[in-house]
């Protein structure tokens, strides 16, 4: 069962969260980093992350639902007042038959515009990696609406 | 733009709220209302919904945040306790091109396993309308697990 399992410090998170790893940055407080998705789906893709270390939504802390999802919900306000999508998808997969892939819980905001297919998040199946330069001019204009 | 209209107070999750439409339920409290989705996308696939009169997730009060993703966490913990799936999907639909179909808030809780694929949720191309008894028997079990 992938639900349970010990929880892996050398997931891609968990070193992004060390400073290991690069990412683009959109927000950052003591429990919470949201980055850009390196594989986004649909333009403005972004990740929000828990701090403290949990594979899935199963183990994170009480304390931390309402800051993470706190956060969330900020965060999708300023990706709407940003991007103007014509919609947006909050998501997050516990399990790799539910499509995890990273084993530290994390929340997708993708937003979806009119006529665009999302693409795939599996590897050689999507959009592949984004360009870093392209991705920090959108968390740019999204940290902007995060005031 | 889909994503700030008026609430129709005659969506289908208002109806049910009100008493108007019948429901299989998982949960109440004075702020919250879990159900089994009436057009599965698997086995054990639970709606949870905000009291609150609110289109989508960029409306909902922050108060009202905390709670709901609260809920959903303790419920996601009692599906799986309950059903052993090999791992939950978590997901929120904002706006029609994104995928909501009842513009009430409301977030998804879909069990997903080894080898099934997922049900579309589009009337005629999905599983169906779920058998009410049979769903009784699925909210019994994740019932108990809740306590």
């Amino acid at each position: 069962m992938t639900l349970h399992a010990p929880y892996d410090t050398e997931n891609i998170f968990a070193k992004i969260l060390r400073g290991e790893m690069p990412c683009v940055k959109v927000y950052e407080d003591s429990h919470i980093l949201s980055i850009m998705d390196a594989f986004p789906q649909s333009e403005g893709h972004v990740l929000v992350i828990p701090k403290a270390p949990s594979r899935n939504l199963l183990e994170v802390s009480s304390k931390d639902i309402g800051r993470l999802f706190g956060a969330v919900q900020r965060i999708t306000v300023a990706v709407q007042a940003a991007l103007k999508p014509d919609g947006l998808v909050v998501t997050q997969f516990n399990g790799a038959p539910a499509g995890q892939t990273v084993f530290h819980t994390h929340v997708h905001i993708i937003p979806r515009y009119e006529g665009k297919a999302m693409a795939s998040h599996e590897l050689g199946k999507g959009g592949g990696m984004a360009d870093v330069a392209a991705l920090e001019v959108i968390a740019e204009k999204i940290r902007e609406k995060l005031g």
